[in-house]
């Protein structure tokens, strides 16, 4: 050790001279860093509290304030130093304010322990985390929407098993990811609401013997409660669990998105295409043009589970307290939310600069086919019963195919030559308009139901973006 | 196909010779068996509204519901027969169905697909799986209370790193799995919210022509709401994924506690005695007595996050809207639920047998080691900045621990030389009771505290168990 | 215990009550069902040495055997009846011996664990596990050899980013698959070599004070060496991890064939259809014509994966040697295995009867967008650097999507006033048998290549045969 | 884009205003950064490749290669400047090659893609990998093995289900993680076999129409064959989930190891200390002295198995041949590789300086419970059935415990008393040492089975550090 070093908080005990391997395995500064503001907050609550219960002078406590004020500076201008023995963030601030503030900054961690200031500052973290998620999905929810509110009149054939099923509009097809967004913006508030806890004050894992006021310090830094069990408080990353899960789940339903758009800029499908800005290019193929961005976000979901399923791994058959392993939560916590909102942003943009070529899903949808439903459903309207109609039906099917005709082309004769409860308004259930306006009950893609939808979602969307508050 | 073999229900479309190993592949009758009572309900309800608007006649409805009764009746008896030909429990009902209530059974299925069907079993399924977890976790809560209550006074040493730390109350300790499970008792509730959605009515993809009465469905079954959008709403299993993470958390605390029996049982720790009824001995070594069951707990939280994998991985890159991948959300749904259930239930019962070793707990709390932070908040409270204090104590341990001693060895006259602040009542400090009697805030060790965390939880649990309400 | 039951094998240490639910819930009777074949084998050579040290006596060793090969018949004709307080097969088996051959039964155990004997019989599985696995990729790979036969002169546009790339053979496309078999043959066979290794001998995890002779054991048993630690041979489950493994690349592999086989078969692709035995229909859509089998043979993929992460999440962090934990393997092991064999038995046959639309695949194929390289390379062959001869060709793409022309379209003019390189026989580039007859270096699709590689792959499927050996 | 900036490769077609965001999130050169020595180097080699067919003049190719050791030596420098525009580390070296050779470095992309580029590159860096971890595990094998050299006669007690079983060497239980390392070896030399292979050439997934000779170019880079089939050499990315797939299984591994070191340095087992150079203490409770390498390995354990898992779930269910999801490899891959290759280098050093207590090792494995089972075997040499024997000694365990003794205490009437077959060397039994030495046969921990363990290990090591080659 250096001469001049400030040495390690527990340096009395051990002595000062770590192995530089064991310093390097051990550090986490880098990773860290994003706690800093949070750091900071917590100190100026936790020494606010020592002030008014009496550890801490009135002088101590505005050196202390200036000190972490001027620290909380040099973070933002990019000036903060770190030195060596710092062991982490947490003995690097102590150790800064040392040296602003003198022997007042030794007596800040006072009645607190590493184990539950890393907490809280993670807790903090990854509160304003779901916030920004929330507002983030709200986002992408409202440029479904616009694209939706376009699009209420474009049939599209929804697809079962890849196949072509039944008639769609384009706003049902893309209301239905609104909805999943909005259970994402559910689980994401649930997870929130349980990390809204502050372990402050539960000290390494019993707490202090000193009078600390955990309900103030609370309330300084917003939280909702103080925790109820010293020992789990410090040992418990559930939350870091639950916005992981949340993460991977809200991926998955971007891969499916994602899986549309590269399914739908196919020369094979063309429902849509991409502006140039939004798609890149080859190195060799000069006529290429790329969905890059939702292959990738496709391809970083694994990354997202992955996350997850680090968690899950390092928490599992870990005794009571706190131990080192935790330190990994935030590697697999910070890479989930940052996977999963740089997503939702590049989403974000690129559903609003979509173009979708309406004629191209309008000549899809127009397959006769999609309608055998509907055909099978005037059977069963004109007292036949459902499995009956769909072999009726079914038959049809099979002879047009065979023999290259379509439903559409087939007469009223064979129709009823089929089933003698065809009538002639039979041959009017071939028009595509039709058949959404007859699917316009609650849930249904028909243009009624789909601006209920749209009433239904403008509204929970504004529900988000206020319930997320300010920053 | 045998002559008088009941046709497939699609076999107008495509005949009826299927592969036999496609047949075999795509079976899932085994695993489905258990979604046999929601899809009997499911049928009542949805014949109930179909007479309702008419599709069914009242004759009809009698002959279809005496039908399901029956078929009910058969299950439950263990005489209900699957044919080859059935392709699923679905389509086995209804085959069955039509051999009871003649023609009118064949009219059941009108307004409904398999893909809205299904996943309307699966949801009632999961809504009571939800409740049975739930209230599984609320008893392995009660064995837990029942012993904490038991040992406010038993002191043992808090850990940290695996290493003595501080003090704390074995109450405390058993009451922090309380709280751990608490957080699982609300996730899971959250997921059963929402999952608590009808889809049915949604047909394959894009609801129905009929005019189907879905919110009569809903009530007859007990969703508190119908879903908005018809495509997302045989696409999702958002509800089968939440309820895996759950369970796989759930399964990490499990997993926690049993490492913790695992440890406690050891000759080394000796802090736990298994009843011979709850051990297991071994096949070759006659002086063996084995912690089987806490080993396997915790080797099957893998298992359960395996589950989860399954599912993201299942649902990554699939397009809108049913694709028969989903048809994998049973087993691992089924598995994740089946393995958590049975581990809250034999851990309820060994919680409830183990025989703690108090003496053993205590004279391993006896280390004034364990006391070392209450002295050097002890200097805080004179005066001294605790990095200094703990410097201080720091030294002294590295001291004693050198020469064979213990920080309760140590002489007034040594403390007051390494301080002068120290008094003679620091002598004091190293009784154990009077340690658990300085952390009496809330969340922390002392028997006040405790005594405030066990009333707290014990409102809890009955808040649970009242909120699950009736089968 | 009744009466006449068998005691416990550990009944004198702990008695013989043990609760219900213990053992229930640690009981594994119906998952290690499959090992029988093997513990009784593994019984026989264990009661040979025996026998040949003198532990046994001939007659004893005798009255065993016929007890052995006794329970081997009722196990083959299902008579052979578990009871109650048969704690797994391995103790059913030895008290059915008990009953069968008298005292001498009490003797097969000597020198002998569970521990050690349980990881014996799945290792004896997991070899045939192996070559069945390896023998069924074969199949795949020769189904997939056939028809690559059939198609090497059918032209198919080659994707990347699922855009039109350049022109393939339909051929060199399916061996694609192949070659990824083979890597997957490799690991399987390389997991094979590191299971062949017999750990019985080594007891519970100390070995044993008797004069076993393993090496006898191992050759009996066909193992190729004897494990040379015996703490490690109960701890160790690489094995089931590494078979684990390659099974869930295997599958991503196979979900990958899977996902075209969905994407070939829409309306909008186009090149292939299903025969109506090895597609499914829909039970509302009279016209739907599924392909379950890839779309469940991919949703089994994650099902595998998340095996995988059980087995490594089960084994993070066990202390040696032998936990009970390690039971876990089985589960995840067998379904792992299931799964796969039986996905590549089913992806076989649906290989072998895909009808491809070779027309359909010409026509897509003839966009002469999928000729833009060749073009950039024949500028680079007249001398005009690659970067430069990419913009031209990317200005001409650009230029003739606009106009809605094509590159076949341009007119050697036009060529040649966007180069002055350009000579007449540009125009001939535009042939797309010509393209792939450009294409016939080691690795690429023309036909010459594709030739080569069925030879090297009709070599390495039969090489696979044959090193897989009898059964 | 400013007027002077190079514009993207593919501006011919697309233009080159892609949106900020969609670059951001698409950009990759921070993790591909090092890619970059393989990348230059597959440069090099292709350069002389196309300068021998013909492509290159000589004073082109030398223009390229003095170009391209500029950029290396930038590199090494760090002076390379990336630029706004480079896409990826490819496009920048080709654009700073342009800069400094002129219109010849336009031609170095002749018949290359960045498809096969990039994973030509992967390639590159795997193998590297590969080699890094086998001699790092040869590394950590060592160090176990010298620490087994002095610990052949340390007696302690083996563990299964965490109770004392029956007395081993520390030797032997040491050497149990040399065995497992040695299968890590096995599987990451299989891994690098199946990686050793070259892609370049392959073009975007179709070769090229130049008549590129692949062969040369492999023989320069080290590679031992040549791609197969060229849409799979661009589509698989099998090397990178096996390695990670080993990475994992070894660091589970690892994990167990640390999981004993955590234990063995508890205050009740007392069977390690660590020096204070590779402990850390708490900033809290001045006493402590932490374990946190071992834990931090342990919790990092999730991350490689998670890695893993996000490469598995990229993968699943990708058409052929290169989609961008694949970028992830890189991320995965390094991560999985650098956390386990640090892990193995901070456990060799850590395993160097252990203390092992060696009389706390001694007096847990005194505990003659522990030779329950010699005693059983000597009943059967003197002609008792096994189980007959360990009900026996299963009593006398049971009789001693409720009265406070040990199976030594037990008197040779006593024993008499159980069986007539006991004599009076019975007695001689409760000798440790001798209970090493009657367990001496291959695999056991008798002194002379691991001498032998020894020599072979060392052989084992040696052979890998000269299969491993020069860097």
């Amino acid at each position: 050790m250096p001469d001049d070093a400030t040495p390690k908080v527990w340096a009395g005990r051990l002595g000062d001279e770590t192995s530089p391997i064991v310093e390097e395995y051990t550090a986490g500064i880098d990773v860290d860093l994003r706690l800093l503001p949070g750091d900071i907050a917590g100190s100026l609550a936790h020494a606010a509290m020592l002030n008014a219960i009496g550890v801490l002078t009135s002088a101590e406590h505005d050196a202390i304030v200036s000190g972490l004020e001027r620290i909380s500076d040099e973070i933002k201008r990019g000036t903060f130093a770190f030195q060596p023995n710092d062991e982490d963030i947490h003995t690097a601030v102590e150790r800064r304010l040392v040296e602003l503030a003198g022997p007042a900054g030794g007596k800040l961690h006072t009645g607190r322990s590493r184990n539950d200031q890393v907490v809280t500052d993670l807790r903090l973290y990854a509160k304003g985390a779901c916030r920004d998620l929330t507002l983030a999905i709200a986002d992408l929810q409202s440029a479904l929407l616009l694209r939706a509110e376009e699009h209420i009149a474009t049939v599209m054939p929804g697809y079962t098993h890849l196949q072509r099923a039944q008639p769609v509009s384009l706003a049902h097809h893309l209301l239905a990811y609104v909805e999943m967004l909005q259970r994402d913006v559910g689980r994401i508030g649930d997870a929130r609401a349980r990390c809204d806890v502050m372990p402050l004050g539960s000290g390494a894992l019993a707490g202090s013997t000193l009078p600390l006021d955990r309900e103030a310090v609370a309330r300084d830094l917003g939280f909702a409660a103080v925790s109820a069990n010293s020992i789990d408080a410090v040992a418990d990353r559930d939350f870091a669990v639950e916005i992981a899960a949340a993460c991977a789940l809200l991926m998955v339903h971007l891969s499916r998105l994602c899986e549309e758009i590269v399914l739908w800029s196919t020369s094979e499908f063309g429902f849509v295409s991409l502006p140039d800005t939004h798609a890149t290019g080859s190195s060799i193929m000069p006529q290429k043009k790329n969905p890059d961005v939702a292959e990738l976000a496709r391809g970083r979901t694994g990354r997202v589970a992955g996350s997850l399923t680090a968690l899950l791994m390092m928490l599992k058959g870990l005794p009571l307290a706190y131990n080192r392993d935790l330190q990994e939560d935030k590697h697999a916590l910070f890479d989930a939310v940052d996977v999963t909102r740089s997503t939702l942003e590049v989403l974000t943009e690129l559903v609003a600069v979509l173009r979708f070529n309406v004629d191209t899903m309008r000549s899809a949808a127009a397959d006769s086919a999609l309608l055998a439903t509907d055909v099978a459903e005037y059977l069963v309207q004109h007292g036949i019963p459902f499995r009956e109609s769909h072999r009726i039906i079914g038959e049809m099917v099979r002879r047009t195919t065979t023999s290259g005709r379509t439903l559409a082309d087939v007469t009223l004769t064979e129709w009823q030559a089929a089933s003698p409860a065809f009538e002639p308004d039979v041959l009017g259930l071939f028009d595509i308009a039709g058949a959404l306006n007859r699917r316009d009950r609650p849930g249904e893609p028909g243009p009624s139901s789909v601006a209920a939808q749209l009433d239904r979602v403008r509204t929970l969307i504004d529900e988000t973006r206020r319930a997320a508050g300010p920053e």
